[in-house]
């Protein structure tokens, strides 16, 4: 994937380049187990309508749909077409809908029958054959977590995944439930897949915001001197929704957040947060430096988890004034559950970097406001504050809004020329979200073109559970203290209280 | 008004103390000449009455209106009343209307005429005997030019301006019409009031943005390690109007933009721009600060002036799509006039904080866009961006927008998720402008309490009266070019060629 060879010009020149570096489209087939589901539905077939009026799908692309109820083609595309209709970012143009329907077939699929690997195979062999598409194949695991490994070993024992071109595997999370799990996983998918092949979903990569990170340093010279150790007070990664736990307890009530939005999510974000650009802007180059930050995360010490780790559980609660119940009152849930629903810690990195910083990260279910940000807060070498509080200045910040809006903001102090007193305005740029693709289309595109940079690579992921392991059995054994916050609030106390040790708040 | 003694604890104590200074206001009288003039009733009434809204009026002030016509009291107050329902920002409120209003007096005024002086005396005392008022006296002269140096000294000759309280005295623009008449006027105010008794008012200084400017370094550290010689490609000052000479071509035919506007307003902007904060916040250090600046400000070399220096002239054309004339068809406007529109020029401060960067001011009528503005430009460290234009990124700049709007806007480079091409994207804040106080307002509060940080000095006027004297001379003797350029254009091409000699573009 990398065009550059040895370096012949200064760096800047390779740089350039890479930047510059274009994927290209295949002709190929996109095999998406769970094509009924719920996924496909809502994000997975809008992506591929939204990349097709961008023309950024292959000239000829097979698309085939398994599920486990039988559809005849026509069902399944007017399936699809309900899809789009229902969840496009961009409407349904009746140019080139049907054009777009026909690259659609479906086939009824049981994991764990031989025949039906036999039928999929036939059916992809002569949409090849049909539309002269060489054997590039891309597969899409959009089912549940105990058939991962059942249809990866299915591919390649039909000989599936066997193709004269180049092969993919997309899955989602979970990767495993711990160390141990993550690890038989990935094993079982190496069988098959070589890690190079394996593209892991974390939608939070295929945020644009997310994305615009990693080049955002490069772009802003400005900021690019100001995202320097020296001048970066902490960062705080916070990843809070007003919902509970819904229909999901049988899932959450194994992960807890830890699992569900920690070991992954979080991760992810301070990975991306600390990454400084490389000089080569591959994949490969991002890989190593998220795997070297990974690296020089600062275990959490296991007798001193308290100090720097806060979990907790919703109790009953008001969200936007309506009642709702306590994590424990919810259907399907343990009445004695010691489930966290929220979770907050003080992460170091021990690199020259970013040595000293503290990273805050939390994430919470039912808290009052719906919110996905990155806060980079500045030093305050406007010393003299400390004195005088109600001089009104308060700390300049960066902030990387997520979700439920995506967005820069940057907080200055501006001096009110009534009062003559310093108030803090907060400069946003947005983007006009109906513009804006979704993460899927982004990540889908990426898988399509073989670029990785925005997917989990496997040893992210080790470390990533590496790191979460002692936390995982502190919770299990009950040693760590399970806060209760009232739904709608701002989580626990014992959370503010993580950040006011060091002399912060929570922005 | 620096309540600061000598240094006791560290720097930071002794800024922190001063930028918090307060000067209070004392009782006193306001003797306004030029009471039934157009600033009178556009910008003084108002700044009074929205002061005295805010409760910042001192307790008892008199206030003394002087013309040339005979009103009564009862006329008079109505007419500032009428003042105030057209003009004032905040709607005029029942409550307190009547009080605000009995602190007027008029006075029939004729500036040659001992007599008038007499009776205005004899106002001001009776009033300062009613009111339980010290001798403390302001005087507001809204005149014609000619006519402040006689009423500076009939003020003295008759006494009014001996008093047992203190004294100041306010003069608008112009501060003569070259470097021999403003030393002339200045002497000549002097006889009456010393330097820190007189008060010129330059209303740009009075904009909060402008206002802004000197504490927004000191209150965003992260701007403050930005606005640094080494990350400062250059800075834009523009100050463009759409409007011609309109009906004041008597005056403009013979001071042109360089009087108008280049001598107080522009080179203003350029010290106010290139003040770094001093270590105390106090108008004496701001002003010591500033005339460092109008020393350090490169002459222009008058053998190469052309280089540095851009004069123009307005020709017809259209603005808002209404053709208009050009400047030469103009009521009032000799047909052969050489006068200068438009100005434009390349300064250096020759100090360590701004050596080598380039200040790019300039100003017209008739352009096609209202705008003044400070534009910080960064440097470009993106090197590679040279070798691929198209790749979109633009340089980082800092704007700060004084009018028509005031905001501060930064314009970074945003990826654009669907193109993966950069593209700029401004982030902006802006203040509500009907809560922001009028320059007038801001700047006579400033007057009341004895603050002259935001007034031009004499030492400031006179430095740049003598950096202004060669291109008034070279104009006179027309050595220099006068460049046409179509109403409703951008200005003469050759001030786009002026930054395009060092590689930059107005913005």
């Amino acid at each position: 994937m990398d065009n550059v060879t040895a370096s012949v010009g200064p760096d800047e020149k390779n740089q350039l380049i890479d930047f510059q570096e274009e994927w290209t489209t295949q002709d190929m087939t996109f095999v998406l187990f769970g094509a009924t589901g719920d996924l496909a539905k809502r994000k997975l077939f809008p992506a591929l309508y939204n990349l097709f009026l961008d023309g950024k799908l292959p000239d000829s692309i097979s698309i085939i749909g398994l599920g486990r109820n039988y559809f005849s083609d026509d069902i399944f595309q007017s399936k699809v077409e309900s899809a789009l209709r229902e969840y496009s970012r961009r409407a349904v143009q009746t140019t080139g809908l049907n054009e777009f329907l026909a690259k659609f077939r479906y086939c009824k699929f049981d994991a764990t029958d031989n025949d039906s690997y036999q039928n999929l195979h036939e059916l992809i062999h002569d949409r090849e054959i049909e539309l002269n598409i060489p054997g590039n194949r891309l597969f899409y695991l959009s089912v549940a977590p105990q058939l991962v490994d059942i249809i990866t070993s299915g591919l390649n024992q039909s000989g599936i995944s066997q193709t004269s071109g180049w092969k993919r595997l997309i899955v989602e999370k979970p990767f495993g439930s711990d160390l141990k799990t993550a690890r038989q996983l990935n094993e079982s998918l190496n069988n098959a897949f070589n890690d190079e092949e394996i593209y892991r979903i974390d939608h939070y990569l295929g945020k644009p915001m997310v994305q615009n990170l990693e080049s955002f340093e490069f772009a802003n010279p400005i900021f690019g001197s100001l995202l320097d150790h020296k001048r970066i007070a902490n960062i705080q990664i916070t990843a809070c929704e007003t919902v509970g736990v819904e229909t999901r307890a049988d899932y959450y009530d194994q992960a807890g957040a830890i699992r569900d939005m920690v070991q992954n999510h979080l991760l992810q974000l301070v990975m991306m947060t600390a990454l400084h650009l490389p000089e080569k802007m591959t994949a490969e180059e991002i890989r190593k430096q998220k795997v070297t930050i990974m690296e020089s995360l600062r275990p959490i010490n296991k007798d001193k988890m308290e100090q720097d780790v806060v979990r907790g559980q919703y109790e009953a609660g008001e969200i936007f004034d309506t009642p709702v119940v306590g994590y424990k009152e919810e259907p399907g849930v343990n009445a004695s559950s010691m489930n966290d629903t929220y979770f907050a810690a003080r992460l170091y990195i021990d690199n020259p970097s970013w040595s000293g910083i503290p990273f805050y990260i939390r994430t919470g279910k039912r808290i009052g406001t719906k919110s996905t940000k990155i806060v980079i807060e500045f030093t305050n070498n406007v010393k003299q504050i400390d004195a005088l509080p109600a001089d009104g200045i308060t700390p300049n910040l960066l902030i990387f809004e997520i979700s439920p809006n995506e967005g820069i903001s940057l907080v200055i102090n501006m001096k009110n020329p009534s009062s003559n007193q310093f108030e803090p305005a907060s400069i946003n740029f947005s983007t006009n979200s109906e513009d804006q693709p979704e993460a899927y289309e982004l990540l889908l595109f990426d898988a399509i073109r073989g670029n990785a940079t925005f997917f989990a690579n496997w040893k992210e992921v080790e470390l990533s559970w590496q790191w979460i392991q002692p936390l995982l059995e502190a919770f299990q054994e009950n040693t760590l203290p399970l806060h209760s916050y009232p739904a709608g609030s701002n989580g626990p106390e014992a959370a503010n209280q993580l950040l006011q040790a060091d002399q912060f708040n929570w922005w």
